[in-house]
């Protein structure tokens, strides 16, 4: 058995509380065998020491919301065709590239939320079985009643500029039977193809409570995509089928229909396009069982949206910092949920450099900007370590194995040089990241680089 | 006190019961007096005398789905920029001429449910205090949820090509305040918009329970507008005002969902996007109290359709004939409803002829083209006849004054010279048409032509 | 005989001369019939005197292209099909609203260089002969070779949103048999169209040397409608005619070409998409028989512009005043031609403040705007005024009549209230305007607003 | 030395001549060595010797018009995006792939004349070089005065649905510092580019005398790129550089003004948008210099497009039809160009059977499908093998080397089971391809499929 003694670190564990000063952690195999206080924690035989004096200790990132094939792009439009016909065959290479990426910079985990089925589950199990590196994956597959990257849900114009039969085959791999025209179906024929889709091993359900289509008709409007009793019905599925339900909202009364059926994740819970969430909802949302995720933008990235004129600027100014302050100041249960991806360079030389320099939706410097973030909307920097790894990994019930320091564990921690309380920032202060007891070759991710790599 | 008798006429009440020959019937001042057979029926003295020997009496149409603006041109697209363009100002007097024709084809009452608020009203008013001539008119204003001519329910691409000064002072005229943003707002909020929308004095509240979106994003999804408890916000304000409830819905789900909440009217029950009704939901309209409303195409009509490959070809063909059919034989209750409207001279000669003839959408022989549909459906042609009358008016509660020739009802009837039990088509055989007991002049119908004096 | 004297006026005669004080002008009908000294100028008995002590007389101003349906606004698109739509079966109407407001501004004759030709010679008739009022108007018609509104030349997009019908109707009205398919006919077959054209009884021929489609394809291409041998063609035909040839160019190549063939007037020659015309070519234009009308933007308005990120901007930056700067210290033969309509208030009402406010193509204030602006260029003021005046009538070949305060001519001519010498924008400081001999009644223009008065 | 002898075969050499049967032909590397009639031809000791007894010997077949890139796909658009960014980077393999599928098909040689400048330049000298296999392959890189295939000239729209940075790249890799915006720049400049582009060793000068964008603003004019002095400064320059000028054309003017100035081959000479060519033109081009290139459809095709309704039946149909025989018949010097690529395999499944199979503008059997088209339109089956062979060779000025089985001329043939006189479509039934003298592997063709691999 080997065994790692990791000594002298300052220890924030995840779960919240003070930094524990001159602790040794000891990781026997890929699970952290022993916590304790330097003087009292005995050093096995032959143990590899990691001296940690002067470096803190915190769980490995947890990302609740991520798109490994960059789902943000298909979103906007331009760059979505070129992308899915660039590496068409080779999209298994390209979500390990991004979860490499995302590895290379700390977080261990993520839960990827909307994607092609069949590539996404490939690269799940090549990396969880250890035979690709990169950050460990969850995966949901598609969003129950949205469509592919060509449908009105992301890059409707793109069927006019790509040939049909392009467009119909790589819809079809996103939408894998229970895509949009799921809102056509009676409740009886939902079920059943929901339970076809549950059974091809997804780790969770991720359900559009609301409709997709701001970007083809316009951020004035949104529907929900299923009649209540639907959404029942997915929800029993999802239950016997054991796996937690993610819901997708951007409105008032989705957001409450989906706390109202019991969601465990609210992805991007603050995005009530336009309006402030009521006070009974921001109640109702922290006394409820439901984790929400947030979606987050530092100041500094705002300021540049708006001098620029982006768009995105909206998503980074009110009412969403307010709805995110007020559940905070609610104490609801907050997670991480970056909706990030690995975009193109090309889609990414399109922006100015106010859009691409801290690009909250980039993934690999995501999670730093969401920290960040959170803390400027009220959060200690403990909340937001706690944020962005436990809270993750109990909101999709996978606490049991990740998302602190804790003894049993899997060891996913990340050694940093200087103090993440003094300032959140200092998240980006790696020094190390080990996964499951393993200490990650960060230098030699990613390992065999498509998107990032092109053009040359 | 003026007296007209109508003697030795073959009566249909619109009740369903089977002709009656050689009826009288009595109408003192706007209201029918006596119904007798002619031998004990007395005429008073001074009476005008109108023979009825080898004629009809029907009840006058009603249609219980019109828009008087033609919405139809809305959603296809082409056209409305110029129509909404050359009538602005003039509204009120197009839904006049709109009325008007329909008037002179034996139709002497419309629901109207959709249209912009102040000139459907304001024409109701004028009509039907008789400063205008024309049909009788209840007026739902816009459906509740929907957008204006140039949102995305409608012909969303205008945007483009109108200035946007004219696209939301005219979307403005049509949302009045309840459009499609009503989709972002909480449930309380929307309470208080409802309410004061009743408060302008529409006679009827249609919502969206489905969205419209098709012709922008496709035939392949239909959502739900809004929430169950903002549906029932909506109902229990209706229900306050005293007005009845109609549904759009255009997906089972939908359908089901406004079944279960009590609607008075199910518009175009029939329309499930490409899905068989399950014959739950057969069963489940049926035995309630909502009237299904249906569209309906005769083949002839649809063949012409097929021919020139017209996109409207499928809502003539399958799964919508079926579902009628499947109505019409579980005893559902159902009423006239063709979605017609007075189309600009231009949009029609944009069409072939075989879209052109006989159109169902187009006022004037909508009706027509319905009874027949309907009885080639399954209908007998006095149910069609009660279908296109009488169930009209219970369904929208106005059955006291209107829908049938019964002593103390408004004297509203058409005279045939031809029996519609023989052939439903003989319902065209009109020789005479009384508006609460005064004959219609058709001849000078419409009376001050725009629409379709243009161009000349 | 009637006599109007104006006394003691200060005169600037748009010789380009130095203003003489203390002048006597008498008009007989319709006509100058002296001009001198007033203390030589004897006034006829029954004379009615104006007295011009204080006052300063220019020549009634002449703008050298206009246009008076606005094309301005097909060109950039929205708002077209409104305008066309609420005004069809009334142009005329609309022409002579846009004749009056410039009357009323002082301009006393137009020449318009793109319109439906019979409206516009209608409109032109009916002015000339005084039937109604307006600046006297000289028509082209159509710009031979250009489409109409709808065409890929103006609104193109236009066409996916008006109908079929309207759209061919209205762009057939414009192109009237010499519209963009000319570009496919051999050459004889355009001779004779053009030949046809002609006796149709315009005042002028304007050929499409450049294409017009830069809203449509991009600013980065223009190529030439016809081929030299084509162009030949309908140099000959308009000389066989009669009338002066003007061109539409908008690159270096097609003003070469233009200026070759001997154009009398070179439309917006300033405009060579992005080049600066070469040294060599300015000689040429100044050593030419051809006038060169310029658009021309003051750095007030082109800040304006800038500020608010109008497209606009770029016609009013480089090259183009480098342009008219060259051509102006080169001595080329300059005109007024500002491309100026009468824009719907809601096409206005989209720009912003920086846009709409002293906009050189609006009619009405766009020949201040020019002759301030040009004279910014270099030009001084009494060469400013020559170019709005006289250059324009001689271009065209009507300066027996126009152009100029010299016996024998029309008596067209403005009194100013301060002078335009000191200031060229005093141009707008009018007292009175005279055209044909008779004070215009400037209150009570326009005489029957349309477009002005729309929406209430 | 090698030598190859082909006895008893019977032999059709490209000049028009009768077949003469009984030849020997004698190869020796490369080149033809000797060709007589067998008896009297003696084969050389150690030569191989191919018995010809029931064979046919054509020269290779030389296509006077293709683009390896597919860029008939460009032009209508959908497919273009995936395409290029599919295979960007490997654009000189994907050339290949495209003179691999054409020689396994008996091309010996192509005239590429729209391309990447850089891979087809690339690709032509590594198979000139017989680096890789491939017909032999002269380019004109593009054609100068078009923009790259996001240009107006082809898929406009896909603008809108690629990343600007991708499509920036890709555009400028097409327009070599010679596309549209030439058209904007005055004749000096544009002799200096030209000359630039001339020196990057392309082997002859396709110049766009017909604007390209009829596609973006519909087929209803044709504008001329440029003025006719910039036309002289180009052709100049091509002469001074020793290499032949092709002109794209589509109208009647475009079309006389190249034969006017001399251009060597006339692109698709028989397009003229809708126009019939007339006589007089006719005649010029007979009496001229020029080689006009044809593109044809043969009848069962075009009823198949007219079947299925295929915008693409008007190319097939009058007047083009007509210009075909008219130049037949007026025995203008006639050459096959078939316009024909190699189209990505979604890009043809978005067809209809009809428009997919024996399609003329797919690579491999473009040429037996223009040689059944010219016979049926007046050629015999030996001019039309001329039209395919020689008259290319000739127009190109490469007849020194190739399009005859002469003496002295490189040995590229093609051995045909069947006779080509008595039925033209014999020219599929190839026993063996000969380029240089070497049998061609045609089962091993193409070497490294990228294209036509895709998707597996």
């Amino acid at each position: 058995m080997t065994t790692t003694a990791i000594t002298d670190i300052t220890l924030i564990d995840g779960r919240g509380g003070a930094p524990e000063r001159g602790v040794t952690v000891l990781v026997d195999e890929d699970r952290f065998s022993a916590i304790g206080p330097t003087a009292t924690t005995p050093i096995p035989d032959g143990a590899r020491v990691v001296g940690g004096a002067g470096r803190w200790m915190v769980p490995g990132y947890v990302n609740g919301n991520v798109h490994l094939l960059d789902a943000w792009m298909f979103m906007v439009g331009p760059g979505t065709i070129e992308y899915l016909a660039r590496w068409e065959g080779r999209y298994v290479e390209v979500i390990e590239e991004a979860a490499q990426l995302v590895l290379r910079n700390g977080v261990t985990t993520v839960f990827d939320t909307y994607n092609a089925i069949e590539p996404v589950l490939a690269a799940r199990d090549r990396i969880n079985a250890g035979t690709s590196a990169g950050a460990r994956i969850f995966a949901a597959g598609t969003i129950v009643g949205l469509g592919g990257p060509f449908s009105a849900d992301f890059h409707f114009i793109g069927q006019q500029a790509a040939s049909r039969t392009f467009v119909n085959r790589i819809d079809a791999m996103f939408e894998a039977g229970v895509g949009h025209q799921l809102s056509l179906l009676p409740r009886n024929e939902v079920r059943s193809r929901v339970r076809d889709y549950l059974a091809r091993g997804v780790d969770m359900l991720k359900i559009a409570v609301s409709d997709h289509i701001v970007f083809t008709v316009g951020f004035d409007r949104s529907c929900q995509t299923f009649s209540r009793p639907v959404l029942e019905v997915m929800f029993e599925e999802a239950r016997a089928a054991g796996v937690p339900v993610l819901t997708h909202s951007v409105s008032v009364e989705a957001l409450d229909t989906s706390v109202d059926l019991g969601a465990d994740v609210l992805i991007h819970a603050n995005y009530t396009l336009g309006q402030h969430i009521p006070d009974y909802l921001i109640d109702k949302i922290a006394a409820s069982d439901s984790y929400a995720g947030l979606q987050t933008v530092h100041h500094e990235h705002r300021e540049g949206l708006e001098r620029v004129g982006s768009w995105a600027a909206t998503l980074a100014g009110e009412p969403y910092a307010s709805n995110e302050r007020a559940l905070i100041r609610a104490k609801a249960k907050i997670l991480m949920n970056t909706d990030a991806g690995c975009p193109s360079k090309d889609h990414l030389a399109d922006l100015s450099p106010a859009e691409r320099e801290d690009r909250p939706w980039t993934i690999g410097g995501d999670h730093f900007h969401w920290t960040q973030s959170i803390v400027e909307k009220g959060m200690t920097p403990l909340e937001a370590i706690s944020a962005a790894t436990l809270n993750v990994a109990r909101a999709y019930g996978k606490d049991a194995d990740i998302g602190s320091v804790e003894t049993g564990k899997l060891a996913d921690f990340v050694l940093l040089d200087a103090d993440p309380t003094a300032d959140i920032r200092h998240l980006r202060s790696i020094s190390a990241v080990y996964q499951a007891g393993v200490a990650v070759d960060r230098g030699a991710l990613p390992t065999t680089p498509l998107v990032t790599a092109h053009p040359a």
